[in-house]
Order: C-alpha cells, then sequence, then structure tokens
C-alpha cells in the first residue's frame, strides 16, 4: 500500500480539526471510550502487530531497555484503555471562560478555552504513547498527527486503527488521528515544516530528537526536556525527613525525569547526614567533590559532567556548598529547568530558594517525584515542559488549548 | 569601539536577569519613570542620533514610508516617555497566585506567574519600540535583548543608553536593557540562536523578517503575524451598524494590523447594501468578484491574491457569499488568524461564527479595530499574535510572563 504524503495528511488534519474544534465534550468522551474498548477487544492484534515489530527490532540488534519500551504487554493494553476512560472522566478544557469584563464603552470581551488545532507529536518506541498523546489531544479538540518510530510501525498501526474506528463510531471524522506511515527522516522534517497546519509540536523522546527539532522545525513547539533534577539539604533541614526524601526522590523510580540526579548537602550539616544518606542509598552509586569525599568512603569522584548529567539510572552526584547561595548558584549551573527540592525548617531559605530558583517546579520539604501530571491533579499528562513558552512543568488537557477573544457590541466603531 | 559579541550579551543578559527577577515592584516601576524623565532630558541627544540615521537612510534610497517610521519627533519622544510612565502606573504580574490548592496527602500546591526571563525583540526601523518593548519586558521582570536595524542604530543606542542608566540609578543591573550593535545578518542569526539564553524571542517586522526567524531561530519565539481580517455583514445585519462598522474597519487606520481588509457580503442583502457602503468607503479602492462588480459599477476585479493580501492601505477585497457557511469558508481560507467580525441581528449566526472562525478575536457587531492591548483594556501591548501557542490576540505584561509550581509539604515522599 502506497503510504500518503505528509501534506496530504496535513490538509486532512485541518479539515478534520475545523469538525473536531466544536464538537460537544459528549462525542469526545464516547470515541475515547469507544477507542478503550476497541483497544481491548482488539487486543491480541495489537499483541501480535508488536510481536512483529520487536522481531524486527531484535534482529537490527535493539538493547533490552529499546525492547522493553517497544514491548507491549496484556497489562501495558489494560493500562492504555484505562488511560483513554480516565481521560474521558476529566473535564472539558474547551469552552472554559478564563476572564469576562465589560469596556467602558459596552464591549462585552471574553476570552474563551478554545482548541490549539493540530498537534504533532513525533515519538520514539513506546507505543502507549500513541493512545496517550492522542486521547488527550482529542479530549482537548485537536487533531492528532502522530510520527512514531519505524521500529514501532506496525504497533501504532494497529492502535490508530481502533481509534479513528472509535472517531467515526461517535461521529467524527476517522482523520482526528492521523499516523505518518512513512518513517523515513525526510518524512520526519517535512512533518516538522508543515507550517500553517500543526499548531503545535510535541516530541517525545532523547537529546538527539530534541536536537533534530531545534535544528529543523519551523512549526511551533513544546519541547519536553532532560530532569537534572536536585535536592538540596540545607543547615536547618530536618535530617530524618531529608533522608527519607533524597531516598525516594533518587529510588523510588530512577529512571523518569523527575527522579533527582543531584544531592546538595549544607557544610554545616554534611558530617551528620552524608554517612547516613549514603548508607540510605544502598545501591546507588554515588560519585562526589572532595568535601563529599572525605565523609564517605567509597565515593567515586564527580567531574563537571557528572553534575550536568540526568543518569535515570541509580546514581547521584553529591556536592558539599557552602551556603544556600551555593545551592541556588549549583542549580543555576546545572539545572535543567525541570524541578529542584530544598529540605529546610528555616522559612526565610524555604522562600529564597521558591523564589530565586529558576525551575519549572520548586518543592519545599517533598519528593520530586511529585512533579508529574497526576501527582499535582492535572489528570493525565502529554509531557513536562521544560521550556517556559505556553507550559511550564506537567501539561495536562488545559496546555492543549489555547484561547480566543470573543468581543460582542451593539455597533461600536473606534474613535 | 569594537562591538560585544552576541554571545557575550547573551551571558550579561542571563546574570542580569537573575537580579531583575526577584526585584520589587517598586523598584522597576522607578526605573520605568527614571527612564521616561531621561528620555525627555536626553531628547536632543536622542533627536540629533536620529537625525544621523535619517541622513544615512535618505542617502541610501529609503522610501518616504521607511523615512518616516524611522523618524523621531518631539512628540514622538514624548509619548514614548508617557508609555513608560503607563507601564510603570500598570499592576506588577509577577508573583500573582494562578491558582492554589492542596492536595489530598497534604501538598499545597501554588502556580505562581514569574518572569520568562530574557526576551529577544528583533525590529526593523522605528525607534520608538526600543523603549516600548523594553519597558513593557522590564515591568514583568525581563532582560531585553534588542536587535534593530541598522538604519536605526544610532537612534537606539541614544535610547538604550538612557534606559541602562534608569536602571542603575534605581539600583538593578545596567544589563537588564542590552542592545546587539552588531547589525549585521551573522549576527541576527546568532542571536536567534541563543538556546538556553533567549526564553522568547519576539519578532517585530515584516514578511521576510518572519521568513527568516522561521528558517533559522532555534529558540521559543512568538510571531506576530498579518492581520487579514474581514468584516462579515450577514442576510440579518442592521445595514446602518454595517456601514459604520465596515468604515471604521477599513478607514479610520488603514495601515494596521487590525484594520479590516475584505468585505463578505449575504447574497440577500448585498443589493441593499454594497452600493451604500461602496458610497461610504470614499477613497477605498474596491475589488471584487462578478457578483459585486455587478452591484458596484466601476469596482475592480479581485482576484486570488487580493483575497490574500493584507494591504495596509485604502483597498479593499469584496465578495458576496451565498451564506454564513460561505463566509466561514472563505475566512478559513484566506484569513491570517487576527481578527474576523460578524454583523448580524441573528443569535445563531452570531455563535456559530464565534464558535467555527479560528482567529485570536471573534467581534460581532463591532469594528475589528478594537482588537488591541489598549482597546482591550490590557495596557500597552507587545504585539499582537497570530500563532496559538503562549499567546493569541494582543500580548500585554502578563503574556511576557510564564508560570511556576511551588510544591510545599512536610516531608511527603512518593509511595
Amino acid at each position: 500500500m502506497a503510504t500518503t504524503s505528509v501534506s496530504e495528511l496535513g490538509r486532512r488534519a485541518q479539515r478534520a480539526s475545523r469538525q473536531l474544534a466544536t464538537a460537544s465534550g459528549a462525542v469526545k468522551d464516547t470515541a475515547l471510550r469507544l477507542a478503550a474498548d476497541l483497544i481491548e477487544q482488539h487486543g491480541a492484534d495489537i499483541l501480535a502487530a508488536n510481536q512483529t515489530d520487536l522481531a524486527s527490532a531484535a534482529a537490527e540488534g535493539a538493547t533490552a531497555t529499546e525492547l522493553d519500551r517497544l514491548r507491549l504487554t496484556e497489562a501495558r493494553l489494560r493500562a492504555m484503555a484505562d488511560g483513554l476512560r480516565a481521560v474521558a472522566g476529566q473535564p472539558d478544557p474547551v469552552g472554559q471562560v478564563v476572564e469576562g469584563y465589560v469596556r467602558p464603552n459596552g464591549l462585552r470581551v471574553e476570552r474563551v478555552r478554545v482548541p490549539l488545532g493540530v498537534i504533532g507529536i513525533i515519538y520514539e518506541n513506546r507505543p502507549n504513547v500513541t493512545s496517550d498523546a492522542a486521547g488527550l489531544c482529542l479530549k482537548a479538540g485537536n487533531v492528532t498527527m502522530l510520527r512514531g518510530s519505524s521500529s514501532a510501525i506496525a504497533s501504532n498501526t494497529a492502535i490508530v486503527a481502533c481509534l479513528r474506528q472509535a472517531a467515526a463510531k461517535a461521529g467524527l471524522p476517522e482523520d482526528v488521528v492521523l499516523l505518518v506511515e512513512d518513517t523515513s527522516r525526510e518524512a520526519a522534517v517535512a512533518f516538522m515544516r508543515l507550517e500553517g497546519v500543526i499548531d503545535c509540536l510535541i516530541p517525545r523522546g532523547g537529546a538527539s530528537l530534541i536536537a533534530t527539532i531545534r535544528a529543523e522545525a519551523t512549526v511551533p513547539c513544546v519541547i519536553d526536556g532532560d530532569g537534572n533534577c536536585h535536592v538540596y539539604v540545607d543547615a536547618a533541614a530536618d535530617l530524618d525527613k531529608a533522608v527519607a526524601i533524597v531516598v525516594n526522590a533518587k529510588m523510588q523510580r530512577p529512571g523518569v525525569c523527575n527522579a533527582a540526579e543531584s544531592l546538595l548537602v549544607h557544610a554545616a550539616v554534611a558530617d551528620a547526614f552524608l554517612p547516613r544518606v549514603a548508607r540510605a542509598l544502598d545501591g546507588v552509586a554515588l560519585v562526589g567533590d572532595d568535601r563529599s569525599r572525605a565523609l564517605v568512603p567509597g565515593m567515586g569522584t564527580a567531574d563537571e559532567a557528572d553534575y550536568a548529567t540526568e543518569f535515570l539510572d541509580l546514581k547521584m552526584a553529591v556536592a558539599v556548598v557552602d551556603d544556600l547561595d551555593g545551592a541556588i548558584d549549583h542549580i543555576t549551573r546545572f539545572g535543567s529547568g525541570h524541578t529542584e527540592a530544598i529540605v529546610t525548617t528555616d522559612l526565610a531559605a524555604a522562600e529564597r530558594f521558591c523564589s530565586e530558583v529558576d525551575a519549572g517546579a520548586v518543592v519545599v520539604n517533598a519528593s520530586t517525584r511529585f512533579i508529574d501530571g497526576a501527582e499535582l491533579g492535572l489528570g493525565a499528562e502529554i509531557g513536562i515542559s521544560t521550556q517556559k513558552l505556553h507550559a511550564r512543568g506537567p501539561m495536562g488537557v488545559r496546555e492543549l488549548t489555547c484561547t480566543k477573544y470573543v468581543v460582542r457590541g451593539d455597533g461600536q466603531v473606534r474613535l
């Protein structure tokens, strides 16, 4: 079967977008629930398609991690279906009046939440992103154009078929979800340059994908970047809580972006705290500066690169700092603008940290692991933005919308 | 004097940004008022610098329009100073708690408005943009990196000197306002690629500048694009109001982006309305389709390009449409997503227009000319965004900020 060109898919996305933008919440939620049902009903077909992808990937020498990301299971399919149902249960952001007022000349002004239009998702491996992302976009009234990796093409095709069929059964255009079947680099670049079609491009992937987006994309993007998150243990920290928070932030799920990668300790409590936390971080490879290493026998040496790295693993870089300023300077230099935490009982230190640390989220006396959409009560998230424009921090359905001014008058003209 | 490299300016911008981000509203407002005073006190120097720019531009063959945009006068200087004072009088957006709530686990979550950080402005000719843009950015706690055109370099340098001196007198770093003195294309491209430095790039200029930004910029941008605005006169329009609105939208100030460029008329009222409005649009060159031309003797022929053009002049494209759907289709095809207006007494038509027309602003029974920051009550504006990401429609100080999650706990860890 010949693949459809990216530009033709773009035209179809725009047509579908016009119809979807004014669809009722009830219709969109029906489509989401039908999609969940279809994914469960066609589970065997999806898993068979996934087996094809896995076999090809294994033959091409994919790593165990890559294969794990690519793999679907009964449990993962159920999680995808449940995710779609959960999104259906969330409030519809579209139509919300964000503000409204009357001007002195009688013009009634409202700012109303509306869909962005067409959202492009470019992602690697994980086929569950296909339904997670498309579900959130649909909820917010957006057409989704998906460009997954060639490694997952059979899985993605099978999942997209369910989503499209569900849309049609709910009375929406099938084209509210579109898959770019051409997985060449040329098609990816054409996709990133669909100016006037893609209103927002969201990459989900590693550093090389982000670099390609920055170099090639001409459409507006929201970058879901690295999380090089720090925990700073202040002179006035409750050290019991500090141990629990550091252990949780590093070890509860090391492979995710809101896990902590670096530990900063105030010099005044380094003696008391570092040996204790090192014991508690059992199984974590610690690397540190000279002052840290003097307190923890066997700790490796940290170089600049360690402080700048998102390990996503049971590894942590440690530094002793002279004071709060030292901690803020270190974070300013090495942080990625994702999540930064302080443990302290000192009000002034907490306030200065919150005010002066420039990140999507600052956390006082709690684990960095709370900075995701579900934990913050946003519902499902499409990513965590480390840029400042449009969305910052966890992005839920609200971040997949924009606003429109609606101005009503009675013949007013400007003097 | 050797010019400072763009990358060195970037480093200075980041240092200044850290200090400015936590400056009080009182200090920022003092800086803005001092800047206004200094611009007035150094008016003669600024005008002399402007004369240098004007002489060079004239020698290089600048058009009358270009020279007018470049020219400063006593009145324009006063408007710049008054603009800075007006911005000082607006509320400070920084620190506003956008939302706040407590999670079931006791975590207290706030979303707080904070500065974007460093804003890049790239613009052509008009030296008044220098103080207008830098003033708004400063109010919102942002460092401004300005890259004006070579034609205005002497004027811009003189104005920036006042802004920097005012900042220093108010106790802020001088570097809260920085001018890229190297006006080469290479420096402009380096400026657009200051990744990790410029948090938001706002171009103010014509189509070729926007095209360069799309092709070359790697930093996040907000595009202030064209305004190809329509007025649609519905079958149920009050024709007296329709005439007044069309005349105002087209003629009150034709050279601005919220002026109307096209007129769409429902076939049922074309006979009654078009000859009347054509007489009222005295001095406007009308071009139209066959049905329009049959009703207005002497009307020129409109081609596709006319319907797609932002004339910014006393010219208007006219089309007769069969119904509301025809009007919405036409706007969907040719509109630029800026401002679209309907004149009608029919509630259903008004509601469908507001819902189905995809633009930054939709207007019922009023002139398109109301869609700017001051008229909508936002205060001064830095531009009107025709993209959907981050900001849509008129952008005031609020749109020069982002939000940060501040999460306070008492030792919570994730289970």
